[in-house]
């Protein structure tokens, strides 16, 4: 058996807020007493996306808004296909997690997250209402 | 011997179709016996991605337009270069494919890929005619 | 011990820069003796990506006009905030890397990663000045 992990609960405000998750990732990495191998972290959910980034106010306000401009909540013309089927108003935040995606790989070399000096494993929340999330990390070694 | 898995051939129309391959996925976790790993699903070929997504008719109508805006298959102005070098058709398809990516990791507890309810592993074909995909599903445990 | 795998050190002259890390990789993946497992390629830092395309100078080129048009280096109208909080000219590279992702999982079968015949591993360093770049192959098996 040569997986190990931790799952996250995070609360979140959704409506495209960023979550720090590095700490957290760190600390089940810390647990599993992995010394090299690899962290999967993946968000349940089809609203949410994890990638990484450096996550500071800037580039935070930056990405939130680009995805806004690419991926509007209120289309100039037409309309979100899943809205007007379903009732539903979170059409922008299935496409935007679709197109970053649930999961990221992180190396781990001597205990530590390999990861850069300004990189941070984020989670986005992207729909539009408070949720609470399951993001998963495992472990392989 | 930890990975095992199995090879998913899916013939697809090509033209940005998307196909739920969740059922397929969960197969292949079942024939491994896995209770605790991830899956890692990769899509062979530079035309096509992998994703999660509501596999619902109103969200692939959306993420199909999206793309279409984003990434056009006929450009507004200036041209493809893939099309001009290559006398070829399908440049918005590779750029396509390479945004959005060919993996995705997906964790497996207590022998269940560990999705959330409304998420499935789809496989989008962004190439301009029909094409048969080799999609590989490894297990890793 | 089933993790094994080196790390790349690539330099690049930044500014939307794409390499060819396939052969790389390739060399990673003999070295460890692999028959059957998963490559996982990881870049380090919050300006650089990773992702698989057919590498040849077309779709290079579209990439890379793409993601001016999508993501701009000078935006049309507003600011880039990570810009403008830090003194810093590299916000779109920012917002490139995290809308790709610093990793992606190759399959490898019969000791040979299993990417299709035009699909290469590719890293695409967004900053905007030339960078010594460190990636990281990590072998599960």
């Amino acid at each position: 058996m040569t997986v190990s992990g931790g799952m996250l609960h995070v609360e979140t405000a959704g409506d495209g807020q960023i979550v720090d998750l590095t700490e957290a990732v760190r600390s089940v990495v810390r647990t599993t007493g992995a010394e090299r191998g690899v962290a999967i972290v993946f968000a349940r959910g089809s609203t949410v996306a994890v990638t990484t980034m450096e996550y500071e106010p800037g580039t935070v306000a930056d990405l939130t808004a680009l995805l806004e401009r690419l991926v509007p909540r209120s289309p100039d013309e037409g309309v979100w296909e899943h809205n007007a089927l379903n009732g539903d108003s979170n059409a922008h935040a299935h496409a935007r997690a679709a197109l970053i995606g649930p999961s990221v790989s992180v190396p781990i070399v001597e205990g530590e997250l390999l990861l850069g000096t300004w990189q941070q494993v984020v989670l986005l929340d992207f729909d539009d209402r408070p949720r609470q999330r399951e993001v998963t990390v495992q472990v392989l070694v």
